[in-house]
């Protein structure tokens, strides 16, 4: 029996279980779960009989230890902060580790004792990070080796409430951390390339320059550029594109909507509000507006925002309740962010039967044979329920594939590494297409943003 | 001879100098003047007998400790963080000390020090703060001790050009450091009390929520909100006031037009533009508009701003040339309010004959007797030339009337103090006055926010 320690099994680990176990028979696994909560562990392991649920701190480290030493291969799903302990103790004990996390300056500094104990440290083999890295290198490495030349590269992704459950005039629900959605795009101005201009959108104009994505039987939706487009614009071998945009995606109107939030300041984070405790709703939403013995704070509210009475936007501020004077905040001393935070929640919680989406989308263009060419591909990943989502499968199931693909010797190059090799990503994306997730792709005209010069 | 040490004699020193010396006949005065740069220092004192100038580094505790100890008080008019080694030594030397900066934590820790050694730490004694502080406790105490209750204060300064050298569409030029006045408002909500309510305001709103100010002579102005309105109620007494807040003046308009280059992301500190040495000044408004192979950097700016063709805040932009394709940034990796400030400094810094002016406007609301009452007091200050500036002025004669009645035991009470107790600001405004530094107070009908509530 080959032996695979996870540690931390929380909200994306459902999958990850599943599959493991599935394969345990035919590929003689023992399955070990170590989690604070044994309870939650077990419910997802069922009581079959090739796993073992363990109680496991991993800030002790006798216990830590013990597990790891027992393993084949460790797989962390912990919050990405917490892998550094365990990923030291994988070099001592010459296990190979798998996260889906980005890759920490800590653990990229283990590179060299990975390399020198021939051990395999995989990061970055979620969804995004993750399923993006595999399905755009699958196709940016196709276009080179027939010669091409990429000259655009744009990726989006968004995780989204799936159709059958859309039922908000927001078109959103939180399929993730509420608070990464509340805060989203704030610490510096996103920075991309166009068309070989570097281009600067500070946060209070993000959410006015998005961009429309039309994916064939899901309609359209639309992106926002994150802060860190360049990111791997090395690792991808993109030094010499013209254009390269990273975004996130939401269905059309959701970001000119939260534009008002930012506007107002209702999602600043840095500075608690002494009573918020105390405040209603309309209170929250008062402070951001002017004083008036007379103006209702809905009529300050369109005034500052320049919201038209019949603009269909104004509807989904109603919809929020946010200018309840009954509903209170009840959070001590919170940021905005926070109270933000707390009054969407009331709104855009998933309920027990509602189902989530994962949205990708890639624009390649490139040169060949003088001519420019795009092609985009697109994925969409419906959740089947709140244990089963769509955001647990795409994270859990590249973590679990490569992990029995390492097991198996199919990936062999030692190192701490995200999955942009063939060797990787070739027989992980084809084991993702026999679960329904699937890219499809699409030849279209090259529009780049400089149609003159086609 | 008393001998009078001024460590540092930049720009606000001259009539600083200028008074000292005024006096040093009839107050057996000895001026020592410490700088790095002797030769200006030099044109500031015309060679009068009753001066010294000395070469003097702060950094060099010698020659600062050699200075200090010949000196019987010590004026720091050096950037605020060098102040502290001075008062360090002023502690073991045991000099009363005068500065026009704000008081820091490692100031405020020698507040014991001072008072077990009997010495006067005075700070915050040039215009904003010092002179705001004066005629506001001025008025404030006066209300007070006939038996007034204070409900609103509301106080705003600004440095601006004199209305004789005012000929740009901005009516601003630089008076000041340049940079603070790029960077202004940033880096969290200004927050302040209407009407007992607790308002926010992020910086992408600051430059829209301005208000009026009319000041007799001078026409209107508007003031925006400063970030710290609250800081000085307590010192000021005022914690049952219902409505607080401080500002800064600009001529009307100027705020608008401000507004769009915070919008774009222009003044923005935080991150530096790799290729910014050859961008011309269109390429840096171009990089925070969208790409576009045929629309003018022109339009698409207009587009951004809603900004409509026969809108007069156009004109200000052209004014500025920013969409000179010639003129280069020349700034190698430099921030976005870097570049901004060197493109405003083509337009702003004050000509030769050009004159300064320093504008000052207190509200104070009040109850009396069961009903509601309200002062305004206004103050302009006009600059004679370049080195005679109203700033210069308004900052150095406080700190030279302040350093003469320490010396003269007319200022006793001993610690590390700013001029709120009628002992100091009551001499120190009356001189001023004799100056031409005066406040106009006007009997207003009391507005509040509340007219209602009257």
């Amino acid at each position: 029996m080959r032996n695979i320690l996870i540690i931390g099994a929380g909200k994306s680990s459902s999958y990850l279980i599943k599959y493991l176990l599935e394969k345990s028979q035919t590929e003689n696994l023992k399955i070990t779960i170590g989690d604070l909560n044994v309870d939650n562990a077990k419910k997802l392991t069922g009581n079959h009989p090739n796993t073992d649920v363990i109680h496991l701190d991993v800030f002790n480290a006798e216990s830590r230890v013990a597990a790891i030493k027992q393993a084949d291969i460790v797989i962390s799903m912990l919050p990405a902060r917490f892998h550094i302990e365990v990923a030291k103790d994988c070099i001592t004990y010459k296990k190979n580790m798998v996260t889906a996390s980005y890759v920490s300056p800590e653990m990229q500094a283990l590179d060299e004792d990975a390399k020198a104990n021939n051990l395999i440290f995989m990061n970055e083999i979620g969804v995004d990070p993750g399923i993006d890295h595999m399905s755009a290198m699958h196709v940016i490495d196709r276009i080179r080796d027939k010669g091409g030349k990429m000259i655009l590269f744009e990726s989006f992704t968004g995780g989204l409430v799936a159709p059958e459950s859309d039922n908000n005039l927001w078109n959103y629900k939180f399929t993730w951390n509420p608070r990464n959605v509340v805060v989203a795009g704030q610490g510096g101005a996103a920075k991309f390339l166009q068309e070989n201009q570097f281009k600067y959108i500070p946060y209070n104009r993000l959410f006015r320059r998005t961009e429309f994505l039309d994916v064939e039987g899901f309609g359209r939706f639309e992106g926002y550029a994150n802060r860190d487009s360049l990111k791997y614009q090395e690792v991808y071998g993109l030094d010499n594109v013209k254009t390269l945009y990273r975004g996130t995606i939401r269905r059309v109107g959701f970001s000119r909507a939260w534009n008002a939030f930012v506007q107002l300041g209702m999602t600043d984070d840095s500075y608690t509000i002494d009573d918020s405790k105390n405040m209603s709703y309309r209170d929250f939403v008062n402070a951001f507006l002017p004083y008036s013995p007379t103006d209702s704070v809905e009529l300050k509210f369109r005034h500052a925002l320049k919201i038209d009475q019949d603009d269909m936007v104004w509807e989904k501020f109603v919809e929020l309740d946010i200018f309840n004077d009954d509903k209170m905040v009840e959070l001590d001393k919170a940021t905005p962010a926070q109270i933000l935070q707390k009054i969407l929640m009331d709104s855009w919680t998933l309920d027990q039967e509602d189902k989530d989406m994962i949205v990708m989308y890639h624009k390649f263009g490139y040169e060949l044979d003088g001519k420019k060419h795009q092609i985009d591909a697109t994925m969409v990943t419906l959740g089947k329920d709140q244990t089963y989502t769509a955001m647990s499968k795409t994270v859990g199931l590249p973590v679990a594939i490569a992990t029995l693909a390492i097991l198996n010797g199919k990936i062999k190059t030692p190192g701490v590494q995200i999955p942009i090799t063939k060797e990787v990503y070739t027989p992980i994306l084809k084991e993702l297409e026999s679960h329904d997730v699937i890219f499809k792709e699409y030849e279209v005209p090259y529009l780049g943003y400089n149609p003159l010069s086609i």
